[in-house]
């Protein structure tokens, strides 16, 4: 329970900025805390590629204009060093660059005089037992260059790696334009296993609260609406994104990329519907939840009931006959307790009594009727 | 229990997409369970029309061109070949036959070069008992042809051929897009009878809500609401497809088609204005459930409580009787115990106390009203 | 309870289409349930007016150009062939014929290339207990001509009638647009008295729920809730239809009719704004009813709770003196049982607890305080 | 509560038209039961100003032109023929006029040929205790007039006469537009005084439902949601009102003031945000009530939960003990009751079960920690 | 909780104008329990900055023109003669001069003929403990001057002093918008710890809902529900007011500053995001604990059924010995209670009442799996 309270409290700080509050814009303060960067390039175009590991800036700035496209991926932003001088190589604005290493940001798209500058979220379950979180992905797309910037090392770009090694479709005869789509879609894609863990998920929540519902259930169920909220807060604004790169005459896209967006744009729209329809049930669930915890008050009420009204009459009439009332003054006195069946005239009576009784719940079909 | 739960695991997962994560956009896999592919051709024009049975698609090839429209309706998507092979040989996009095999499109329609890519999904219950799906349909939509990829066999295009076959309205004598609005049509109308049943199954559950409900009515009043969320996703965006059609200047539709596809939008709009009733009603038996649940506590504590108010004073009075003080050691000590009538005297006591319980009752109006 | 559940049932099966799923568009399938038509005509102009009640459709046609109006009425589908013959006569669109006889439309404006076609719905109350339906209102408005169709004979066309012949203001010097605006505004004033009986029904709604609620409240509040639904169904469309009227650049309408038709749309406003507030008064009226069953069970619980705690200690202490402990053996076995004024003691006693336990509900305010 | 249902249901009813439903549009038909008209005029220019109590309509048409403003403002819409003699005196159009006695209208803006109609609605509290009524406003502003109704005789608009009086600011040198927007003003300022006395009730209805709730509060609750709502739909309008006045090139309001028209917009925005924030308020004090109501059940029920679990088992106890089992027949019947201390012995059992229970329930934490 | 009533009560009346209704617009009304204004003057450009005390206006007066900017602070609105003087030197409009005053302005931006009016209000936390409030600070912003007016002296401008007096990134070099960008950027920033400081309570809450809510809980919600109502209020319209200096091309507002507009505005969409995602974790807490108080009902009724269950029929056989019938009389009265095990014979039929009910419960889950 401590440790699920302490990853809660971290999810819901990170949304809290850390440059100070009237600091002036474009200052540039790495959360030290951030793993160190890794600088990855691939220098590519129809002709091949190259790939370079990156140890020192130094090495990066001749590989620029060799080839059409040169991506440079920087994971881990523990450095501010590494994120000024890689903006200052390439010209990046320092208000991007501040939003690169603030990772709070939402998907955006935002033009610079020379380049695009793209947010987009991915999702990523770490921990035992795996919590989810969202984490920044910056992307600056230039004429001939593209630049990445992930918060912690991820795999979600290697399929598009792999697609430029093995120049597998068009990726390397397009433009960079081609290639930021690539990685927004892969990051956007990374979003279908999630759902589908949380579709798996949601199917035995809702198994657990039809069939075995207990004082767990409800807080499993608000868990999981808000895993829910981060995911949609995360793919909403994807969506306004990659519409407005669709729509918007933009500098750095061609018409023909547009194409691609549109189906990035789709499946943005699929994600968003699915996670609306799960947000749906979890409310239906906690309705559901509530309803069933009061039949579950209904039937203990009932077997209360059902005791109690069978069992008072009986201790009234045994009460009567331990009346001390003098037989011996008066015949009127208590005469039953002299019969000679006088005691099986009471059995009787108790007899009839839950018979009666017995008779009347399972009219009002209280009982007999198994799992009302 | 056993059985719902896998069909619901089934619709839920539906969702999820199956080309890979990153896989490279126009990826085309087919998923092996569906049924293998049927292909119909219909060659028709002002001048008549020829009916084929496709086995191999090379006898497709020569029809093309030889009547005004030629519609090709396939039926299941178990083979990746067949559709990369139509697509190939009809110029479709490998962006939208990706959406061809990936069945849970939202209904859109896609303006590519020289066709227009149309999604729609149709109402179809299977199983027993049936269960709610929807099934995505496929419309390519080019000069001289139409294109319709369906996930399995149905019978909802068969009053379309009747009607090519009956050289029945204007439909002979049109373009492609006057076809590719009566397929939409003929799909969108067979929601009716869905919503028919619909409407029936609500009415019995509303009286069972009302008159007898029970433990189940809650489960039963979440399926229902479930299913009209399925519908709703599947009518909605087909609302917005249509409209795009009638409003945006698309090459392969005529004006005169638009007056039709009106029509249809109007059908839609029904539909959901059905729908979001039924929803709406959904709602209210889920406020009325809890209303009446409260009312049967109420009652079972009424019952509870009157029975322990007369009794509880009962044996009250036969408990003072039944006590042990010594009456030889003085007069003080119960005289009543000793008294002629002192038995009647208690009984007397006792039915004072029940009539006087019951009129008290009476006047709260818990008793003597019937059916409160 | 049967009665009322037939009317709901066919209530809910009206919005179910007649024409079949698929059929060829343009299908005019009468119900033969329907009254059979009765056909009115009144030609006028500045000049006079002229009635004629129609028995064959042939003598129709030469009514049409003699005066500058010529307003046909039918009351009644229940021929498909009127129709059709009135649709050719008048050269009315297939597809808007076919919703008038599908009597199920939602409030529209159609443009047609030589005529408007308008439908509207009326408000209208049948049976006993009055039920409450609305009635389609199908408006072709051409040149020199207006053809309306009703469901059944109803009255609300009246007072238009009146005022041709009384040549009152300016309907007979004016177009057939100021007839169809008269007719529109004739079908939308009879909501306000159907919505003055209801603001007494929710009136006295209101006290039941306040003052008397029972079982049958919840189901009345849900009734009325019903009913606004269906009424806010008719009247939120035909807001838009009116607004379609006065907005856009229609052939049929003058300007100096756009006038009159907004004063129409500020009473389908101020008829929404009433409806809103009736339903957003159901919904408090529900949240009300549940609180006060949730102050019932307080109430019973009470009643359960103070008898209980005032007789359990009683009967305690008549239990410890019923006791049979050998008096005999020892001085300490119970040495009450022969005290001179034991019987006064326990009476004492017991007249203690009682006090005290009334002194306890008194301060929790339990009991004393009338109606709380 | 009779009389508070009356006035409920009088302002229920208001909302129903007098017109009857079909009449000629124009029809003006007074409402006998409200107060005559008093007609009150003030002639005014940069030069100075006269005030008129007019008794005939003759009086009031030399009046017209001869400064640059002439306000008449009518207290009381109770005699058709001043509304109708006014309206033809200034060509006001009839349909305006209609709605000058139908006091139910929104506020709106009407512009017609040569005025503009706007009506406002302003919050009046009659009667003991006050009832919340808004009441209409009917401005008609010329080229060189300024027309004002008001159901009955109120003093919102003293103080636009006083500035006129002492040719306060700038009123006197400007047009009519700036005597209108005054008006408006002065209307809309009506509002605050009202809102703060709401504010103070639901700040004392929040002490309420905290601290003292009972079965009243969920009525007062309600009224008070009742009345913003009636606020609400009084103001929202205004606000659409004012900003048609500001957004469109009308031809009677100058650019100067828009700016005051701005500023008079903006009040209303903070009016509609505080009673949008009294209503999400009203809703909260909702649920607080219903979880009070929740915990006061709570706590009745381990009132008798612990009353029951104490002397349940004691009653056992005693039972036990007041078993007549023949002790003389053998050593094992019952031999407690001839021991020496077996009355000690039993009142020990007694204690501990008494001890033992308390000690659960504390453990619980249902007795003992005050006020939970 | 009188303290606390008396904060709420002063919060709530802030809302309410001061200016009398019906006032001449452009009245000045200071209030005279706010502080007394305290002026300081920051003249700076390129070349350097000079800072002044004001304690007159008219050492005021000369400073203008003297350099590209003239920034004057007024911290306290105690004085209506200073914001007059003010509003005379500069030019400013009397109505955004009234505006200053009232300080219950939402944020907005409006253009005068030589100047901007803008709006922002600030977060600030006072009083023990701590209580949430906005405050309203007004900016005037011309060619070259920039006026604020705070309600009390803060300190959230001070790092934007600092940045000009060190000559820290562009400030210096820009223009007066530069100067305003800077300062609503730090009046927007201050939100961030206030928003920190408030995700901290929320998680404490969330931990108490689960855990170990009482009574007090639900206050506690409802409380934090009312500050982000109030947080939300005041960055709203804020959100408005950035996006019409990005949007609209206002006279003042450079393209260069616009950027930085921008980025201001992404912070207030973050913000706004914050707040919904703790808004809707309010509501999920309360159903939360409307759950919990209903689980805790539920086991409370369980504890009661199952003593009185068990203890019920043990009374009753006990109650059956405890009879006094005459074992002389007949062999058939009681045989029991002279058999020699008799007593055991009792005690046996207790024991197995007490396992056969224990057995139950456990069947039904009711005992022995903890903390369900």
């Amino acid at each position: 329970m401590a440790g699920k309270g302490k990853s809660k409290r971290f999810r819901l700080r990170r949304h809290v900025r850390r440059t100070p509050p009237g600091a002036m814009p474009g200052t540039i303060i790495a959360d030290p805390t951030m793993p160190a960067p890794r600088i990855r390039a691939i220098a590519y175009g129809p002709a091949g590629f190259r790939e370079y590991d990156i140890t020192s800036l130094g090495e990066l700035a001749p590989l620029r204009g060799q080839t059409p496209v040169l991506w440079v991926n920087i994971d881990g932003l523990g450095d501010a060093a590494t994120v000024t001088g890689i903006g200052e190589m390439f010209g990046l604005h320092k208000l991007a660059l501040e939003d690169v290493v603030n990772t709070y940001q939402r998907a955006k798209v935002e033009p610079y005089t020379d380049h695009l500058f793209i947010v987009i979220r991915e999702a990523v379950a770490t921990g035992k037992p795996p919590e989810l979180e969202t984490d920044q992905v910056s992307i600056f797309l230039g004429d001939d260059f593209v630049i990445t910037f992930q918060e912690k090392a991820g795999d979600c770009f290697d399929p598009v790696r792999d697609r430029i090694r093995k120049n597998q479709g068009r990726i390397c005869q397009s433009h960079t334009d081609y290639l930021a789509y690539a990685l927004i879609d892969a990051a956007i894609d990374a979003y279908y296993p999630v759902l589908e863990t949380y579709g798996e998920k949601m199917e035995e929540l809702e198994d657990e609260t039809i069939e075995r519902a207990t004082k767990e259930t409800v807080h499993r169920i608000h868990a999981i609406k808000r895993d829910f909220l981060i995911i949609r807060r995360a793919i909403w604004p994807a969506r306004e994104a990659v519409a407005t790169l669709i729509r918007e005459d933009l500098p750095h896209i061609t018409p023909e990329c547009k194409i691609y967006l549109r189906d990035c744009y789709d499946h943005l729209i699929q994600l968003i519907d699915t996670v609306e329809t799960y947000r749906e049930t979890g409310s239906d669930l906690m309705e559901i939840y509530l309803s069933s915890a009061s039949n579950r008050l209904n039937e203990v009420m009932k077997v209360l009931t059902i005791i109690s009204t069978i069992f008072m009459p009986l201790a009234f009439i045994t009460g009567v006959y331990g009346m001390n009332f003098d037989t011996s003054v008066s015949a009127y006195n208590m005469p039953e307790l002299s019969w000679k069946y006088g005691y099986f005239f009471a059995l009787g009576a108790i007899l009839a009594t839950v018979i009666g009784m017995l008779v009347f719940f399972r009219r009002r079909g209280w009982i007999g009727r198994p799992r009302r």
